[in-house]
């Protein structure tokens, strides 16, 4: 007897068009010190051939599910930024606004800019290198959970320190330092939004305080955060490698 | 009244020339993934003019205070490392021996074949840009609490992960990524070594378990661990940029 099984549906809200991206790039990048940080608009360094931010909004751009795109930007780099989505050409709408003081306030601003949707996606526009396949597999994962993050085993011992002296070094095996993009489903991530913002450095930590179970795959080594000049050499071997064929 | 103040002592133990120190380079780097990594005999990769575990013997040779150097290392490199040494033309002596399959396990070698010494400093032997100003500074800080470790602020969030799913974020501002020399009295270091070595990332967490407070001091920047080609670049760069007058 032959069993004719029907085929498996798609994965819940993977194969939803009404996918929305925040790119946050509103930083005034305090924490990089010495001489070999880069300036405030690092965003819009070049990188292999165009500003560096040109090609985290591409990715969002190719990635087949995404509806619109809000790009959250500091007042210096605001009118750089509209000028650069008029020349984009991209299918999708981008939508330039501006940020606030904190990393979670940008963010914040771009929920109230975006449209309704499914699914939201918040990137680090310093996260240029981000794939399609990360993009797919961020999604795929967030569809079981409704709350999924990229992040990578810890190298260096972690440990919890007050006044100078060490309070507990932490298991490393059982660390792990976040990236993004984070994906949630839209109502989630704006409920945790209405919750207390301080000593927020991540979308994902806002869910938690909500009680919600976020899932934690495997994100890319390539996936990083460009924050000094090394980086931005980094960056450019990774993207250019890309781009031979 | 003229009050004759008597010149201060020197903190305890910083004038003590007798240091030892552990070099660990033993490692199989089974933490390093991807091509960018670098093969097991890392430690001898040409870096600025000679092998780079010459930059960190070096290092310590040049500081006052050191008396007796142990260099610990895999078979595959044992030969090589002799071999460097006797060509060394260092003052003091460099005793080359096999390490442990742990990194734990070589520093317990390191210590058995260590001389007897008042102060211990342990180093990663992939920590090639070590300056004098660090060993100075360590062995100050461990002075005043006979334990002190070199470590840098945390920028990524960093999570607690179980089976997949987030457990906490950890408050970013309290976290620190260890670097080497860890610097501790002897007899300290030496009980520490006693107990259990199951599950030890670094050396300071030993004398944690004895319940003894470890001072946590600003490590460098400049100071990186060199596990990928992109390391080895920058490690190059930065002794370059020392060497030139």
């Amino acid at each position: 007897m032959r069993v004719v099984k029907a085929p498996a549906p798609p994965p819940e809200g993977v194969h939803d068009p009404r996918v929305g991206v925040i790119i946050v790039a509103a930083g005034a990048s305090r924490r990089m010190t010495g001489e070999d940080a880069l300036p405030l608009d690092k965003v819009f360094a070049p990188l292999a051939g165009k500003p560096m931010i040109a090609h985290t909004i591409s990715a969002f751009q190719e990635y087949p599910q995404v509806g619109e795109i809000v790009l959250v930007l500091s007042q210096d780099n605001l009118e750089r930024g509209r000028s650069l989505v008029a020349q984009g050409g991209w299918r999708r709408p981008v939508e330039v606004c501006l940020g606030g003081p904190r990393r979670q306030d940008s963010v914040k601003v771009g929920l109230q800019r975006l449209s309704p949707c499914s699914w939201i996606m918040v990137h680090d526009g310093a996260r240029p290198c981000v794939t399609q396949e990360l993009l797919q597999r961020a999604l795929e994962e967030a569809s079981t959970t409704g709350a999924a993050i990229p992040a990578l085993p810890v190298n260096d011992t972690i440990k919890r320190v007050q006044d100078s002296f060490v309070l507990e070094t932490l298991p490393r095996e059982t660390l792990r330092a976040v990236q993004t993009p984070q994906v949630f489903r839209s109502e989630l991530l704006r409920r945790a939004y209405q919750g207390d913002l301080d000593e927020v450095t991540d979308d994902a930590s806002l869910v938690e305080k909500l009680g919600h179970r976020v899932k934690v795959f495997l994100g890319s080594y390539e996936n990083i955060k460009v924050t000094t000049r090394e980086d931005l050499v980094f960056a450019e071997a990774i993207l250019r490698r890309r781009a031979t064929p």
